[in-house]
């Protein structure tokens, strides 16, 4: 008799449940506020500079190691190549650190093994307990205080963290709270942790501070950057991770040797030519931000403080789940997390300032009651 | 003491040798015949779509499945879309094979455990060992026959061919070699098989026949297949895996979530779209295929039969390592494999009528002893 096809799997993927991104509508007319793009497309600059790259080249294969964008990178951030590595997005480097630095549970001793544990704060990026459960390992969520901020070392001695873990992974500004960490809070961490720290910032150009000197001072400490959100590069995937070069060839012993697609590659150079005009953007988006917040607090929204381009809100009269979907019934689109530290909030993208006016106008709407 | 850099990267990725790619040299004026690219630059109606796209919607996510993609290629080959998952290249699906289908041998018993090993003929894509020792999997490198083809079914029980192994990777038609194999061989061979076989078929529209049947026909049995090659995307970083929907879905929970970029999904759906385009360059690179391989056997050069987009030829007079220096200096760049089974060999890719002949009168002038 033949096997089935799910014998062929491995029991551990078998058992997986996938990530599930936030949605990306197919009908338009959609205020899509729930996936943190940024409003504002790319610098006119960077669509001629990629609009004039499709040409024959595109037969060959691109740089396997991004190296003029790396090189780019390196002056930017006062570094060298050597500590740098692109991705496919920055979700692709998330997993190749996971699957680097942690051990799969089967190849660790029965006990509890710190080699084998991927931890992160709850609330934080939902992808880590999912890449943690794709590399076998224990995945250690560890409850935030009470206002979302950084427990202190002594909290977290006290509770469940792990000193030793293999990997610890630390949105900040934090996703979907929008809460920013201060950077001496996080060195302090940082200086008690034994494993690897990746610090995910995705969101920093709308924070005050940024951790990036961390990754140049501590061998085990790495800060991932994306294009995607700040700079508006969603749809071309570019990311990269700063650290100590022993890291960083690490991740590149195990990618796929191209992986960062040539396209992506010449946006991301033109993206940094043209930093002046992204900055414009996100002073336009701060203040929207603010705008936004204090609308939504008269009209009763609990809205938490935010470092990011989208706040973190707990709504009034309905559960949050339900506002979920009269705003969605508004056409407009946010996004509700169901776990228990999230599931009275609601996670609003700072659009520009016309999609902020239509989320306004579609709350009020559903507080009195209106029929959409 | 802290800990040194070294001692936070998993040992097994420690030991790791990369992947060393094709040279993509940085000078121009080379003759670049030696990583298999297409000669034609893609179909004008693919630039013009493309470049039509680079507009607002870069700062959005892509289709997180390629949704449209796999709907095209589903007609395409008469089957489902969920029988298909497209990738960032056909490389990054073989690797997502491997951490689907295959254990680490940590977390099997001590003795030989088939389900903790990737097999493959040997030679063949010089990736394979690579993706088995990333995974902590056990290679199994088999000979292939002494004219490179296919061993029989009594050669494969008489040696060391595995046919538990957890997955099995056949390049078809193979590289560095050129060889075709029959669909009816493969058949044979994959009913055999109690693991997972992934057909490579990476040059197949250069070849005489294809195994996509075999995919839709037997639950354990994948066909990858890419863009890069014969329809001019590299650059984009386009494949798919055909099959059973059952591995298929397995393949999706541990992708990256948005692993296609979005210019590349719509340079693929245009490429779908002007497929006669693209088959009037096959033919063509056909055709300079014979005749390079006719001159080329004239001077001496044992050139193997090829159902690629390259030749695999033996030299005569110098070692083919030493060719390869010589072509170089006359900017011809071909590739070179130093295993035992390929060191004799040349690997040169088809290109341009104008590209065989550089590469034709650089093999007279090495001939002749000419300084370069």
């Amino acid at each position: 008799m033949r096997e089935t096809a799910e014998s062929y799997i491995r029991p551990l993927v078998r058992r997986l449940r996938a990530y599930v991104p936030g949605e990306q509508p197919k009908v338009t007319g959609l205020v899509k506020l729930n996936t943190n793009e940024n409003p504002y497309p790319p610098s006119p600059k960077v669509l001629r500079a990629v609009r004039s790259a499709v040409d024959s080249r595109l037969r060959l294969y691109p740089n396997p190691t991004a190296e003029r964008l790396r090189e780019k990178l390196a002056a930017l951030h006062h570094c060298r190549p050597a500590n740098i590595i692109v991705g496919n997005g920055s979700d692709e480097l998330l997993a190749l650190a996971t699957r680097a630095f942690v051990e799969p549970e089967s190849a660790c001793p029965p006990n509890p093994c710190s080699r084998a544990v991927v931890q992160f704060f709850a609330p934080s990026y939902t992808l880590y307990p999912v890449l943690a459960e794709i590399a076998g390992a224990r995945a250690n969520p560890v409850p935030l205080a009470a206002d979302f901020g950084l427990p202190t070392i002594a909290q977290l001695t006290a509770g469940c963290w792990d000193f030793k873990a293999a990997l610890t992974f630390i949105t900040t500004p934090n996703a979907p709270t929008g809460r920013g960490y201060a950077t001496a809070e996080l060195e302090t961490l940082c200086r008690k942790q034994r494993g690897v720290v990746v610090l995910d910032e995705a969101y920093v150009d709308f924070a005050r501070e940024n951790a990036m000197a961390l990754a140049l001072r501590h061998p085990h400490v790495l800060v991932a950057r994306t294009f995607s959100k700040a700079y508006s590069l969603c749809f071309q995937r570019i990311g990269y991770l700063v650290g100590h070069e022993t890291l960083i060839a690490a991740l590149h012993k195990i990618r796929d040797s191209y992986n960062v697609n040539g396209l992506g590659q010449i946006a991301a150079l033109a993206t940094l030519a043209d930093l002046p005009y992204y900055r414009r953007g996100f002073k336009r988006i701060i203040a929207t931000r603010q705008r936004l917040s204090s609308e939504l607090s008269k009209m009763g929204f609990a809205v938490l403080p935010s470092q990011t381009n989208f706040i973190f809100a707990r709504p009034p009269k309905f559960p949050a789940e339900v506002w979920l979907q009269k705003l969605r019934a508004r056409k407009v689109l946010v996004r509700w997390f169901s776990s228990p530290e999230t599931r009275d909030y609601l996670r609003i993208t700072i659009g520009t300032d016309t999609e902020a006016d239509a989320l306004l106008r579609a709350a009020s709407a559903v507080l009195v009651g209106q029929q959409s």
